[in-house]
């Protein structure tokens, strides 16, 4: 019986996403925590720490290992954490060599590094679905470079734009969020390894040759010193996640606003229907984009105040941490997975689009209005003619172009309006722009560096 | 496999509790709306609005109904819940009765309602458990009103208290929370009933009496009118919960405070001990309860977002709640749970309270001594010497209360100062008004209000 | 040159409110705390804790005070409060008596105690405000209690409501708020007078009696104890003033939802228009409500965490509360002024309103066609028919009652659907009882409780 | 009168930071609109999109602008911003060139790009006082680097760490905020200007060619698109606002607990004293700084919520951000300020400290223990006599060393214990590296890039 919504057969199945949750399953966090160990092994043997042969027998204990599960939970309260009793039972598993499990290392190396371990795979794996939504919305922006629509601000009919335009408006923020991540892969996927409180004092002059041949052994970066109470990096971390779902998000504002019935120009691959209307096409996609961007961006906070840290080791931040940043990268992988859905299902209406824009009465041309009077007339003469014919359209009702037809000078060349062309400015040079931005990405992200590992990201931890 | 840490078998330990998350499990949830069903068609019989010997047909169905989770999980992305599914299987389950099931609800009823039905139970459960806390604390208050430490302010040692007043200080804003609960109650544990968008158009003119039934049927109260829109309720709630787990974070913080190496004055009920390090005591309690007060101190801010609900139902506000109110009442639950543990394991060390005293090299008594003075001098002559001597003990080290007998008049009565009881003004007041105050607390919380019902609370939802 | 938004002589005039912000300003600040100063000399002089004669001294002198600002600002970083200079002054200014001046208090007590003087200002007249607005919404509830329009749920036009029950819907919460605001005012409008740690121990026996006056003194409650580490009721107060500004976000965020261009069913008093686009009605007011509601929901976060108080007194949580109170407290102000003038200038468009209920091709309409089918056949077959009609009519765009008249039996009453009397249920049972609750709003809040002072809420705080 | 405790001349000695907040004054944000206009008209008459000879108009007039304050405030509400009416009361200002004053632009271009300038010489700034801090850290480092002192994990002492680690450790977060601000810049330090809804329509085809010499003209980059609805640039930015002061507020946290009374190890160069009691020494800066660190913290989520933005611009989102980012900049400027007081007025005490070591009675020495003991016998003999030891000294308070001397083979060095280059492993080496990380930061941030422009950051935007 699970009781988070996370893991609700029912809610999990709009707010989790089965790709990214299973590396924060027990098992998986487990798995990782026993390749920490096995790895540490090897590499102490290699460099002399521990003595020849133990690694093989901790490699091998680590391997067969079945977690007590049942133990495994009763040992919490006691340490605040599950290594104690794991290393003890790893120990016990890998007879005599288990005196040299955990040589060196502390409670937190093991929790820090394997769970970086996990998210370096949800992030490599977002990478590659993130550049997906971009190409998806790259193909839209430009199918639809010419569909015209409205340019909606502050709730009112502006211009008119594109919806190629608006799908690039999508694109460019995720774009982004490629290189961001890929800036911060190389100062945040590195190895914790301080020993108990930071000085690896255990190891002698061996610590930070042992730190590195460790970072190398898990294919991950080794920091300038451990950063077991500098958070910044699971912050910034965190702060991307919600970044990412606050982008997602606006796309599901945008298409929830698109899907009223009244407005009717997208609808968003939701299947939904309501019990008790039939008629009803919820966007239940959409919805669910801008619900999970406004749960990170509050979740955001609580790891930005975990960067608090206390002395070489806070408690109650580090606990705050497992509270919050699992759930942050399980809601944006289910946001990753219901954008997918939106973009790919789906489905504008030019048509519907074209009639929207006679909803303002002509209002929606105003400004083309004004730079076509302007062309017989003074800027200021123009704008002058523009507002005033405003303020009747909205009096009278009457459409804004008939009243400024009937006293505009002959010579104004009327039928330019009804060619986009005249209206939408730089709209396809920023298209262009845009897609140019998706292809330019930055290469995917792989774990590890040693070219003689064929497929390093597939080699190490166990596929949950 | 699960992947939250509310689920976790080893995580869950700590943030979660089992008494509270089993009302947010699939199975009690599911179990809440077919009693919401249940409920509604027997109401609806008795008020002729569906007809005759159909309830009990439905109540049959409701009562021997299995959930296809498969199904319903299927069923969710379209609609965004699993009413729809639930209500088409419940329908087919009870033969030609089920036309007249969920009849002129919508599905925002029976999931609110349903919520709300469970969370009555849990937070009946949680007053019950406060009230427990308060008498626990009312105990040490009284135990330890003679218990002299020092009282600090910003870091530093101020002047004495006594662990009994520190007692009473956690125990008071407990006290108010059963007050504001007994408040919010009558308000927030209401039925919500209003078809598909607030009206009941389905019902005619028997809306209003259907709901009223419905819910003395549930034992809750009838709000003013529908509330699906209107979520005040449950972001005070939320708010309740805050409040609760920050002034139990306050205790963790205190006790946390209280543990460390160099003050030692108290352990807070934890078994922890540390792998590499065998003689720390590592307040694993009092860390957890901080970091909860700090989890539910973020989320709520979510719940608070949510109340800016669109319309008459706004899915992505609405799914928000769903996301975050559960697990603040089960990190509540859990606070619960761990301040308990904190609290009837709580050992406090009199002897070494009163030999941190001496830490402030007789600061922590300047305000006394000055009193001492101002009974033989001017307030402010003995300001000034008590001022002057402060800044000589911080420069030279020595013990502030010597340097001022050095040149005190002679009739001081120095003795006095050795008398906590000439120090501690009107702490046992205070003490004694705080007991009083757990003494008084409200009657405890009681679903429905039907006297001839023995023990309503365990009459209806299946306990899970 | 002010840098805050809430002092900009431009960005004030959106999320500032005079009324509200003159009582945080620090000329008013401080003469609470003059005010408390004198207030204590005057009760202390009455119990014979200080000698006969000083306290008219005291109170002189606080009458005259002119700060020195300079000096008070340049004291801050030494304390990190202004009272040790403020004090310092005023004994000072008092000559001799003046070594009376703040005897046995401490900064906190003088700190906190001023903002709850001037918060109790502040929430008196967000009562009538609020009562006000409770007031006009039962107005408009009433007016249009036949204005029939969409009830919309996830972005869909679901069946008709009325603009009344829209308003009722308005209206509930913040009566509710009344209410809660009358259960906190008694538990959180009280005194904070503790002396150094909470003992008053420079007072001996007289603390508590003190205390008792000093509250009486003061119009405010005297509690159960000093409360300087018990954050409990300022975290409270926080919630309710998110509370009230997430209900106030919820009508804006409706109200701007209605103003878009293709729904214009209302407009809501904002005088708005855009540089380049004279056709626009921008709706300044709803969507300054959401975005103030939003600022607060994410304030009331940093209130939460500051209830996790270190000890006796902590630096940093007393400090996040100054950063955070009075700008919730000065955008519930502005939330207030706004929604004051949203609904005044409210105007709604009944006939606009009833022709989109058009938009969804006679969808809006499907459940009041099942009910009436259901009059001549099974409720089953009258559901199936309208689902099957609502298929068909989503796929060719036809109207949904006609597709249904079609085949429908001969003595279906279409006619009935014409009258939305037929429609609308329980709407007006549910706003004649808002209404009624509007009325039912306890008294407005009033300080003191001394019936021979004729108007306490004027006499003291020097108004600023 | 000012309200707001950023503009308070008491609380803003405090959190506010004049060197920032003068950059968000009113006087200094309408500068800024006025240099965007008068850059936008000098752009578009070289491009030929005005007739020669407007601009030189246009910029005189900017330069001499004296805005009407009191009619900018009073068309706050009309337009919900100031540009409306800066930009009529600029046009009537430049006569007949007026007219070609904010030609093609919209409201939205001023604001957003006049925070980019403002905000691009806060970061700057921030960027120096950030590598100041750095030195003044990677001396601390380097000077400490054999002071020995306790590390504490969890609220217990653990193993000796160096006084030059727990600095390196401060050290390392600033240099990576460094280098995530100089990341950042490029992509968030751009333009923005997109007309009314991001076509730049009125522009026809030059568009896109006035952005790229606008933003060349403002020293800030071009971005592919407007990004008016894409804020993902001020999120990231108001990320790194609270990464930063989440790290300074984590000195502060350490600071704080080491200036407690029971620990005195260090004081933070606050000039702090009680008013009630002389020998306090308050750390007021360090309390200060985790009190900003924890506003930032809570405020961030603002920032992504507004990123959920709403179509081509939504009046909420935006207004959100106006609220929270200015706040976020002068906190971070106040933590800036404040830590720089902080570590130049530390003093540490290395007795204290050393005699710190002492309160665990052995305990923090265990380990050291452990590894002198395996020397001699096998590591998990070693590690089970340091277990049952510890428990006994934990039980009777003895020694931990002693105890384990009475029963260890003779061979033991127990001098080696005496040593602290024994303890420390890496930590000279960790120091070694923090210092290199410290000295290898980016070059400092620069505006613009044209090299014949001497200094390029004081040229344009007039010094507030």
């Amino acid at each position: 019986m699970t009781a988070s919504p996370f893991d609700s057969s029912l809610l999990g199945t709009l707010v989790s996403d089965s790709e990214t949750a299973e590396y924060f399953s027990d098992e998986t966090a487990v798995r990782a925590m026993l390749e920490f160990e096995a790895a540490l092994a090897a590499v102490q043997e290699r460099l002399e720490v521990i003595p020849a042969g133990s690694a093989a027998k901790i490699c091998r204990a680590a391997e067969a290992f079945e977690p007590d599960w049942a133990r495994l939970g009763t040992s919490m309260p006691a340490s605040g954490h599950p290594v104690t009793e794991l290393v003890r039972e790893l120990r016990e598993a890998a007879g005599p060599a288990g005196q040299y499990v955990h040589f060196g290392a502390t409670a937190q190396d093991v929790m820090d590094t394997a769970l970086v371990m996990r998210l370096s795979r949800v992030l490599a794996a977002f990478d590659r679905r993130l550049q997906d939504l971009v190409d998806i919305l790259a193909d839209h922006a430009d199918r639809h470079r010419n569909t015209v629509m409205a340019g909606r601000t502050r709730t009112q009919q502006a211009v008119p734009v594109t919806f190629g335009l608006k799908a690039a408006g999508w694109l460019l923020p995720l774009a982004r969020h490629r290189i961001r991540l890929a800036e911060l892969w190389p100062r945040t996927m590195t190895v914790q390894f301080g020993g108990a409180a930071g000085t690896l004092g255990t190891l002698g002059t061996n610590g930070l040759a042992v730190m590195q041949e460790l970072a190398r052994e898990l294919e991950l970066g080794a920091p300038a010193a451990p950063w077991h109470a500098q958070r910044d990096g699971f912050a910034e971390l965190a702060g991307w996640l919600s970044l990412l779902t606050g982008s997602l998000g606006k796309i599901g504002q945008d298409l929830a606003l698109m899907a009223q019935t009244e407005v009717a120009e997208a609808s968003d691959g939701s299947v939904g229907s309501s019990s008790a209307m039939p008629h009803k096409a919820n966007p239940v996609n959409s919805e669910l984009l801008v619900a999970i961007g406004r749960a990170n961006a509050t979740l955001l906070s609580s790891m930005h105040h975990a960067a608090i840290h206390e002395h070489e080791r806070g408690g109650s931040a580090w606990t705050l941490e497992w509270i919050t940043l699992p759930q942050m990268a399980t809601l944006a992988g289910a946001a990753l997975r219901t954008s997918r859905e939106a973009v790919c299902g789906l489905s504008v209406d030019p048509d519907r689009m074209a009639r929207n824009l006679s909803a303002s009465s002509g209002g929606v041309l105003a400004e083309s209005a004004k730079v076509l009077l302007a062309a017989t007339m003074p800027v200021d003469e123009a704008a002058r003619r523009v507002r005033e014919a405003s303020k009747q359209a909205r009096r009278t009702g009457s459409d804004l172009i008939e009243i400024l037809r009937r006293d505009a000078p002959a010579d104004v060349d009327w039928a330019a309006l009804s060619d986009p062309a005249n209206w939408l400015g730089s709209a396809n040079a920023f298209v262009d722009r845009a897609i140019a931005t998706a292809r330019a990405g930055p290469a995917p992200l792989r774990l590890g560096s040693d070219p003689e590992r064929p497929d390093p990201q597939e080699r190490r931890l166990t596929d949950p």
